[in-house]
């Protein structure tokens, strides 16, 4: 039961004692479609946008009391280590594992996974991108405690899905069964949180097919956070990623020992990017879809930030608008900015660039960063 | 008679004595159009927007041959004074007058023309507007020297007026006399200039009215250039602007004494705000007019600089354009600018102010100033 104070008790017999609950906080992005803020050298995720503190130091604050920070696993790049130390003083150096280049998620949360199994077999996993914009901190705990529970009470793979509000094209889908089950009607009463068996998974849609999404009630928005028994994923790997299983009993085994790094190195010469969402989560049998209804964002675009952000946070006397209407900015202190006869803008400004967005086509931002590395201004990047 | 290397030859027995050739360089403007550039403290006459001197440099540097540095008299005020000592190291400190308070160009004309009847009661005097662009300097100086010899053979006010290649609703316009007297044939013939009398003056027109203008074939642009001899230009203001006048003698009398600095300020302190061109120019009976073919902008709005700007000036490699026609870009030396999906719009950045402007629409740049002024923004202005 939630006591009254609306936290989950892991006192209660039933509840996965905290000890065996990890987490695995996905930063080895690049955003390059948050360009110029987000740079090579200083990626999206350890960006404070809101001056309330970096997106990862953020995604860390929100598993307080839920994950104990010694529990809680960094996979980054190299450049990333030195920022993630930096920024996330409380989470134990050894739990910042970098990967020694980007292969998508699949690849990540396997070697994360292994890590996990060495030190906890018997572990429940936490997956969380480090770049996401929540609103409602309490109800995501509520809906990560509820989405531990439904792990710990099963075998299936548990993901939080997003209520969309709006037929949305950049996101992936996941229909819901809607009939209930012994376990989701518990979920339910235990924790307010309406809990699903996953029908299917859908890719980025096209407008007409997202409205129908929409309309039918039946979809939520992948939000990329993922729940499991570490056997269960484990499990999962073996059956549809059967290579990269093999790698991960090999980085199991090494840990700890002198061939550590050589075996991680070998694992990322060879393994493909792939998704776990393509990998794992849309062949799996058993998936279960707990749903968020916390104000969330991936923050992959300025528009998404923009339209996360409250208008008073980035407007003030030192923008001069002239018939220019939805005109979001975001500047260094002390700079003033004018806009004159143009509509629906978006300005980054930086110390060494500057970017001039129309609303709705920030998606496009990444061909910038692809032209200024065509043109070898890697000081830009 | 034009010599053969094109120059006027001075030393022509009717030719006027370069000691009597006198030149005043307004220099007092805000130029608040051209924020964020253009500021209060750097205003646009002193600024290098070519990478090739400031414009007031090259205002001087263009009547080299034509008029000494020492008879080059600056008019500016307080805040221009110490711009102009900087980049006029060849003028004389002395002859950079500061005006209390602008009051357009009557009154400055008036200060002016009274330190030049002080030192010279015989000269002739090229009255310049510090901020214009031109291009032919070559052509310039013929038709500035055309217009030296026409002052010099009549009593009249000479203006240099600009073929116009389009119906511009920016500037005034002078409609000519088309029929030629001996002095203007005189001028064709030795200096390739054609010259008319002027028939009447027209102020800023709006576009249909530019459109007659411009297919009649009997209208130039008013480009603010002013030839004449003092004697000339202190009858006309003793007939048009008598107040001017009498404070003119005072002045003229208290020049080199202890009085000099009072009796200008006493003047500044009742004297409207009146131009040269509405106090004496529409009313004046004789003035001759000059054609200007050197390629000419006054300069008085960001689409007037990017209209001269070469396109290879301003676009490099660290400007990347993603479905973005148009773009014109001025910014610190160093900084990338990237434009996606917006056509026509001018970008003008700064160290701590940015303007993203509209072509067509740099007119209202001023009202950005007003705003930051209302909003007591000092800083930024």
């Amino acid at each position: 039961m939630v006591n009254q104070n609306g936290t989950y008790p892991y006192t209660q017999p039933d509840a996965p004692h905290a000890e065996h609950i990890y987490a695995v906080i996905m930063a080895g992005g690049v955003g390059s479609r948050l360009w110029p803020l987000s740079r090579r050298k200083m990626p999206k995720q350890f960006l404070d946008f809101f001056g309330d503190g970096s997106m990862i130091a953020k995604t860390v604050a929100r598993l307080d009391g839920i994950v104990k920070p010694e529990n809680i696993l960094i996979i980054t790049n190299q450049s990333g280590k030195a920022l993630a130390k930096k920024q996330l003083p409380h989470i134990p150096t050894r739990n910042i594992i970098v990967e020694p280049i980007g292969r998508n998620t699949a690849p990540c949360i396997a070697l994360a996974t292994a890590y996990i199994k060495k030190h906890c077999p018997d572990a429940i996993a936490c997956v969380l991108p480090a770049d996401h914009l929540i609103t409602d901190v309490k109800l995501f705990q509520q809906t990560l405690r509820a989405a531990i529970e439904t792990a710990a009470r099963t075998e299936a793979l548990v993901t939080i899905g997003i209520k969309p509000d709006r037929p949305e094209t950049g996101y992936g889908y996941i229909q819901v069964n809607q009939e209930h089950t012994d376990l989701t009607t518990s979920i339910k009463v235990r924790f307010g949180i309406n809990a699903h068996k996953v029908k299917t998974f859908a890719e980025k849609p096209d407008l007409e097919t997202a409205k129908q999404f929409l309309a039918s009630g039946d979809f939520l928005w992948n939000s990329g956070v993922f729940v499991w028994r570490v056997d269960s994923i484990i499990g999962e790997y073996k059956r549809y990623l059967p290579q990269i299983y093999f790698d991960m009993q090999n980085i199991i085994e090494a840990i700890g020992t002198r061939k550590e790094k050589k075996v991680i190195e070998s694992f990322y010469s060879w393994v493909h990017p792939i998704s776990i969402d393509y990998g794992v989560m849309e062949k799996a049998e058993s998936v279960y879809v707990l749903e968020g209804n916390f104000g969330w964002s991936d923050a992959g675009s300025w528009d998404e930030i923009f339209r996360h952000l409250a208008h008073e946070h980035i407007m003030d006397d030192s923008i001069v608008l002239n018939e220019a209407q939805n005109v979001f900015a975001l500047r260094p202190k002390g700079k003033s900015i004018a806009v004159v006869g143009i509509d629906d803008v978006l300005v980054i400004d930086t110390k060494d660039a500057l970017l001039i967005c129309k609303r709705g086509r920030s998606q496009d931002v990444k061909t910038v960063v692809d032209a200024l590395k065509r043109r070898q201004l890697e000081e830009f990047m």
